[in-house]
């Protein structure tokens, strides 16, 4: 079955990637997290992004903050879709971490959420949604959290003051 | 077989989406590209969105600039894997388009390349990759494009001044 | 007679929106507040933007934050006019909120605020400014409004160390 | 009948904002352009503002870049709406212009519109469909615009490589 | 004797501008501080400035935040000379307010300072230091200033962990 | 007679810096201009800082672009008045220098202008200002200047399409 | 033996400053830090740059915030490499302390660290790294850090929701 | 002799890279320059940092644009001295590729340069300032260099209008 793999650049950003965890479990799908920094464990990195197909994986989600490399330099070690997460940084926000992440030149992808927690539970989302594309039980459960989630909304009434 | 969507706001975002096309065609992947505004044709937008799935595509590639509200509003009215493409915009270089795409609020997924042209490509290469994942000839095409541009770089000698 | 609408991303914009509910109660002008999320529930976003001219409304006061397409989209649904709130953001404090509602393509128009409390206020004010054009009443009481306000300024002496 | 004032901190503006005009003029909404400078002239803007209602103004445009004041002083001083538009500036492309227009404080509203001549046509359509509040025709033929640009897109076919 | 001016937009604004005052206090230079809204209280402007060289003012110092237009206001009726001091903002930090002082387009000029208390404390000292041109008293009290800020720094020995 | 000093970080800042010159020129107000680097001539910007009194200056105007730090050292070199000129820097179009002239710590000021020509322009203007509040021909002349200036915008009649 | 020199431009920056001087302890690099302002004590900056060489030190780390003019002037008044650190700053959270840092022109360069803590250690690392490049025990105690460092990270299993 | 690397991400920048080149040359100091792709050519990239050390390097100026992962990730698999060059960006102007190589977590050091051709040049100088420490020629045609290059500024007499 098919299995994502979320990897981060430090266990402080785990707080942040835990929503794509949870959103992951949510659907059903199965995963494994797990700490690779692209700066600290370089050579772990490419061992982990080379043999992520044969592992049963079929997506990577990566997070990252500051001058966030994990999420593209996996992407050049694997033909696997690859999805970033920009953790909030301490000075910049998390700018920097986006544009370290998005920026991608050419010929190596990275499919980037937002920053923050709301990022990491939508590169959850994304990756089921990749899973269900062959997996109908995970495309039924990604339909019904929508719709659960649009019926939330309409079910506030009118606001008052 | 799997097919990918590519739309855009405006005709003048061809020249860049256009480059998500030349990707997929080079893997064999099918596609169709057309322009569906957001802001000006908004009913064309749902109605394409909400029968992409049983119009036989498998992700949806869509470009846009400035307010660049399409991918997101796409990601809206389909549980399909949408990519956003920021299109350089004329004031701000796409730094707007970026987060109008990119900034999405938890709960409806849209997983953004770079700005411009190199993005455009790279969302074509992120669909193919997708697809890659239950075609194996998408999967062997993509292993021998991403070989061919390492060996692309790997053949350039030393720099002299 | 004329009424206001004000439409919000997320029960979590409420804070912010009021604002504009206060200013309009203040100018007797009739309102209603409600949740419409562009993403979460595309649908009655179009639903609410057509009807709304039917329904009553002279002006619509839309508020988001992050990809805030919100404003721009209920504009591309009515040909009313609409006022646009970037409400602030986590990570990027509103500026990703601002940029995404006021870098609408030539066509289709959102009249943007400030980012904020500040901003939702205004929007009740430039809307009942729209609505004084034809009501005398709501006129005198944004003109007495404004000479309050100036005389509360006047009424503060010099500034002592 | 209703009037629309459109002004201009310079005239290197007026290819910016003639933007505007070319839109009004397009529903038959009667205008008078010109250049009122909040720094320059900033006796004419007091006059300018001070007397706009009784000069049969309903809505007064605003454009200028840079320290861009004018829009919202015309507002300090006048209680129709305001629609400011923040034109491209030299050195930081308009962001500038934005911030100075935008970023008002409660009580003083500006409704802003995009950077550069987009915004400048869309302060055109929005006075617009401020006056056709109370006039059909120009209701109408903003219906019509709308209509004309969506099947102008619709038009468009399948783009191919 | 040479007097200096300090007007703000909001009393709220104080806290910040008192800098300039406990400055020019050290320095024994008279000042007046009041407020005067660019938006709320644009006639008062207009009559402040216009009145400052007459009421004995060679140099206004003016603080705003936001889109800021006080301080460039106030320099469009006098010659005299204007110290601009961005308040820092809510959503933008002050980055608005910077930018919204600073830009003034060529004919009307406003020396700028930093955003912020240390902005508010320069203004202080650059408009003493105008004043200290024609007053040697001040001139002297504005060296020893200075030496003891550099005397303060000399008595801080190594560092040690 | 009061005289002001112009210099700048490079020959090839005079095309911005010479606006300085030429509005200074245009009020009669004696003025020398030269290049002091901050980082190619240290000791010349210590020693022209610290004999710009003796040398009968009564304002030193400064322009730099990128890591701008001239008119802060000169500043800190100095008791005259500083007027300091972001020049337009090559990839950020004078964003960084802008930051690096105006965000000085409390203690040493530099009133800053505008990024480019108008602030170099604006620059000689503040300068002038400073020499009229005791040189009445000066005084005279910028009345002069600020009229015709006010004559030229005001000559302007209504703009046709 | 070789010996690094730390500076920053007030004791309200050795909260960060100090993370460089654990960092070359750590790999037995001798140090001295103190405090030198670019605009506070200007002529002890010209004395320490130009005595530093023959004082021992072999590189210079320099650390300060806002219009951060202090590494890029040391640099000015040396040959030593000098590495320069942006410390977080009021309002703008470290952007101006960066660009003031890093943007030096063509003939003076500062090697830049990243904003805050992260880059002051860095900054320490960076020294060493040079300082290693003749001596061997530092060579090897940055190795055996990078090793220990390495394991830290490997030691984190599986992360579990 | 010591010997200096130079790597960039893509041959189009070695327009910009060169101008490390020039530098180094000019002061005598070997260099070799390859293009190594961060993205494209990663393992390349390990191979080339990991065995940097035994070829003879004593520094390694990496330089790339957008997303610029080269010269961190070159950081992680040696622990010779890095310096990074951010290229100036198609869309962003290298603010992005600033953010992406100046922003690295604590432990992995890049000194980084200015955004562009004048940061390359000083790449150059500062791996020329590092060799100097062991190497006296080098010493000398660098103060040299600093000698001649401040003698050029003050080579330029007053500048006239």
């Amino acid at each position: 079955m098919a299995k994502i793999a979320i990897v981060m650049g430090s266990t402080s950003d785990w707080p942040t990637m835990q929503n794509a965890a949870v959103m992951l479990k949510q659907f059903g799908v199965e995963f494994e997290a797990q700490v690779v920094s692209a700066h600290r464990t370089p050579n772990l990195l490419v061992e982990f992004a080379e043999q992520a197909e044969q592992n049963g994986f079929c997506a990577i989600i990566a997070g990252a903050g500051g001058a966030a490399h994990l999420p593209g330099m996996i992407a050049a070690h694997t033909h696997l879709p690859v999805f970033g997460c920009p953790v909030k940084s301490k000075a910049l926000n998390g700018l920097d971490s986006l544009l370290s992440i998005v920026q991608m030149p050419k010929g190596v992808a990275v499919g980037t959420l937002a920053i923050g927690e709301a990022g990491a539970a939508n590169a959850g989302l994304l990756a089921a949604q990749v899973v269900a594309l062959q997996d109908p039980a995970v495309r039924e459960a990604i339909i019904a959290f929508r719709k659960a989630q649009t019926d939330t909304v309409l079910a506030n009434g009118k606001l008052e003051l």
